[in-house]
């Protein structure tokens, strides 16, 4: 039976495993650090459509594709699908996921929506309510600042805060198939709102629920910051990984040593000119399939618990003045030998 | 042990119980013919609130709060919120439910938000990850009419194929407690695209989604329409109903006469001139709530399908020329004496 840990997580007695996974990324990203390490990387950004909510979709598309060849599945095999992406009415996973037949459970939690797809689908698995499940999320630059900031012809300044929305996909197998990574447990996250009220400073709307839900997940399990090999957080990007160090050590945590943050990582910030990072759905998606994943595959970490957070905004809201709230959810990933 | 059925559906073991619900709406669809059985209807359509978004969120915000007092519950006994609604990057939801402070899985199937919202919950409580839960959607014809198609201040036409928009909000607490409701099992939909253009034409566009989610409903459990005191679409409205009967006639199936949609019933569609019926995630949410429960808590019921449907659009996917897609969640209800 699985256990009921505290206020906010889980610890799964049947532990779903990570049957296997796909990333598909834009140009951008791929010339990036960590661009060796992605599955597909688009020559073009439309990838061969003609708008760019098309590209997104066909993100999706082909990452889910990748992930079933991978795992030697066909679509009838999978019973659901998780997914979801950052657009008004989710339609990048809408028009994405048609053409497979499976259904569908459509998520939204801003950029924590991989976090929260990847609980959901272990929950499922976990139950014993499906063998595999598929989770999947995405985002895209050109559609992400058509949707929340100015088009792309505008030609806006960004300032040092903006985070630079990531082109890519990842899609995750979730399986009752024993390999080498099993998700042992999830910390699933509240709307956190510290009143951040500017819309290109996502890190600092981000951060404190991030930090909320690290910290709801240590008290949850009795767990400590230095048991786990690392504590991988979505896209806080540089602002926002400095206010989570700070909010966690007041609640008595200390991560600094062991933390990342995939914004952080996809892009070269100077180089690249991407302000404080990389964002979005696809940024964490794409960065744990390809990066992070291998990692605890090898056996070089034994435990991480990854937490893609999201900021909880619209154009409407943003324009009503609303404040921008966080969500972060998070998922514990251990080797299995 | 719960039992996967068929291609879509499940069969609980332990079943969740509905252990109590809430139904919050406007002032029209309090003068509807359904506006004695709402457990709250608002003068003013704004709710005391500044913009048409806020407003909805009240309305989500009254309908937990009213869902949680019924039920003899405080927001702490409450393990998850399952929750989501039609605007872009669910802010109804975001900004209703940040209060109560819930771990929260957002969710997003457009109007089929009150079904899928239930069955994620179901499965969760069924899986013994939860005692109590809460599902959660709502609506707002202003917010809607804003997001969708003209702000109201144009003062559009509309075609007699086009639905209004419920200002409403149902909440269920899904229960490991035993009341005269369980949720005996679930049929998960897919997308279901049968090249419907006319955003102004939900009913056609999700009839077909429907059809196949009750077709697979009937397939899975082995089961027939006659078996069933009623099978209650969210949102077909008259154009969508009369496609689901011949749909399901091709498919062997005739529910004809044990049929009801909560977007027909809602509204007087002559008195109140709301054209083809109501829709929205409020819509079914309360109408199910206020209208169709207590008919299976009373007994009078003993077996009923709730079907929710929703069409997969955004302005962007239909000014891009897009399909409106649908999809439809089944969730079947039960008496327990």
């Amino acid at each position: 039976m699985s256990e009921v840990k505290g206020k906010q997580s889980l610890r799964f007695a049947k532990t779903p495993f990570i049957l296997n996974s796909a990333s598909v990324v834009g140009k951008k990203e791929g010339e990036g650090p960590l661009g060796e390490y992605f599955d597909v990387i688009g020559n073009d950004d439309k990838f061969g459509c003609e708008s760019w909510e098309e590209a997104e979709s066909t993100l999706q598309k082909e990452a889910a594709t990748l992930a079933l060849g991978k795992s030697g599945l066909t679509p009838e095999e999978i019973r659901y699908i998780f997914a979801g992406d950052l657009l008004g009415q989710t339609i990048a996973t809408s028009f994405g996921l048609l053409d497979f037949e499976i259904p569908l459970f459509g998520v939204y939690g801003a950029c924590s929506t991989a976090g929260e797809s990847m609980s959901l689908g272990a929950m499922c698995v976990a139950a014993g309510f499906a063998e595999n499940v598929l989770t999947i999320t995405s985002s895209h630059f050109a559609s992400a600042e058509k949707q929340f900031r100015f088009p792309l012809e505008y030609g806006n300044q960004r300032p040092m805060s903006a985070t630079w929305t990531v082109t890519g996909s990842g899609a995750y197998v979730l399986s009752t198939q024993r390999t080498h990574v099993k998700i042992s447990g999830i910390t699933t996250g509240k709307i956190v709102d510290y009143g951040i009220h500017d819309s290109l400073n996502m890190g600092a709307a981000m951060a404190p629920a991030a930090a909320d839900t690290i910290a709801a997940h240590f008290a949850d399990f009795g767990s400590k910051p230095e048991e786990y090999d690392r504590i991988i957080t979505g896209d806080l990007g540089t602002v926002g990984q400095e206010i989570l160090f700070d909010l966690l050590k007041k609640k008595g945590y200390d991560i600094e040593n062991n933390h990342s943050d995939c914004g952080i990582e996809i892009f070269d910030a100077k180089e690249q000119d991407t302000d404080a990072g990389g964002s979005g759905c696809g940024c964490s998606a794409s960065v744990l399939s390809a990066y992070y994943l291998p990692k605890i595959i090898s056996g070089e970490w034994k435990k991480v618990l990854f937490v893609p957070t999201g900021a909880l905004l619209s154009t409407v809201s943003y324009n009503e003045g609303k404040n921008v709230p966080g969500i972060a959810h998070g998922v514990m990933l251990e080797y299995v030998p």
